[in-house]
């Protein structure tokens, strides 16, 4: 997403946020990503509010991340309750202090079944909100983005291809290892999303390198 | 607030949010209160997130706390940007975590002139947001309650005067001192209103104090 406001002249200012998610490694990846855009980058630290979302995958040390598809009900256990609405609200106030004309989040079509906060009706009760919380005091026309709303992952890749992104930079596990599992539920869709748009994928994978190793 | 919750015989869980407010004073005084109700009390540090959200006089050091009513334009120097949707989705999530049936927060009809996230279309908007956030995963009847949105703080103190709120507990002044300025709107609202409700008022003012010792 950042690669595509960038191509569309946006001036940025990127924010990441740690929730307490086991996969902070991913925060790293961001600020890397950032640097080779030359664009600001804040990363704010919600881990005080991460203690009272407790009962996620992706927060709590007791639930596991689950393996396999993002349509199996074991992937519900990943959902970190309002977690887009939260990141959205920093992103709108810190968009009013700086009179920015947009927010952007990269929310796609892949997560519609499972999380609530990442489909259309989710993206315009929200855009509803902003524009009413912060009434006078929002540039006019201000808008909240989500470009790949209707997107697949395999549609995101080829986009990015197009773009240039670094996709060695990137991440998706969240396992909260060093390497890309390959097994979790976001690794299965990452693979799978290179696979579809035929790409080829850079990530090391933990089975690759056993694989790898076995030889 | 808290004290009409727990009249209704409601289990509280009450939050409180240090963004880097001048007036932090008042997370101390919140934590008292909850003492007297024997409620379990949360502290969310935001502060990360306040840096973002600068310009205001409540949060940057460089912005006056103005004097004097609500309603005039400087006051308009106190409004966070989107502060309230950021502490309720917090709020939301630690409900929707806990299996809680409601949040609830204390805006009130003095607030609507200046303040957009106060008034009774914020909460609408609000309240939608959070049920299409977590479609699947709130509690059945999940509400958003504003029990003071059309009360003004004259009907505030009397309601809580008969609850028997502990005031001498409460706090109102931004300007960040140890003891309330008097001159703050906030403060100027606060006197008014104890005045309005015909009900004593136990604080204690900068001004007055002054008073005392010049006599």
């Amino acid at each position: 997403m950042a690669y595509w406001l960038a191509d569309q002249g946006s001036e940025l200012l990127l924010v990441s946020f740690d929730y307490g998610q086991r996969h902070r490694i991913e925060l790293d990846h961001a600020r890397r990503i950032a640097e080779t855009l030359n664009a600001r980058h804040e990363i704010v630290d919600l881990t005080s509010v991460g203690r009272l979302l407790t009962g996620s995958a992706l927060t709590d040390a007791n639930v596991p991340v689950p393996d396999g598809h993002y349509t199996d009900v074991s992937m519900r256990s990943t959902v970190v309750p309002n977690r887009n609405a939260l990141m959205l609200d920093v992103a709108v106030g810190a968009a009013v202090a700086a009179g920015a004309d947009a927010v952007a989040l990269g929310i796609h079509a892949g997560d519609h079944p499972i999380y609530p906060d990442c489909r259309p009706a989710f993206l315009d009760a929200y855009a509803r909100l902003a524009k009413v919380a912060n009434e006078g005091f929002l540039v006019a026309g201000f808008r909240v983005l989500a470009p790949f709303l209707r997107s697949s992952k395999a549609d995101i890749v080829r986009t990015a291809a197009a773009l240039g992104v670094p996709f060695e930079l990137t991440w998706s596990c969240y396992k909260g290892g060093p390497t890309h599992c390959g097994v979790c539920g976001t690794c299965t869709e990452r693979r799978e999303a290179f696979d579809l748009a035929g790409v080829p994928d850079p990530t090391i994978y933990v089975g690759a390198e056993d694989a790898e190793v076995s030889q």
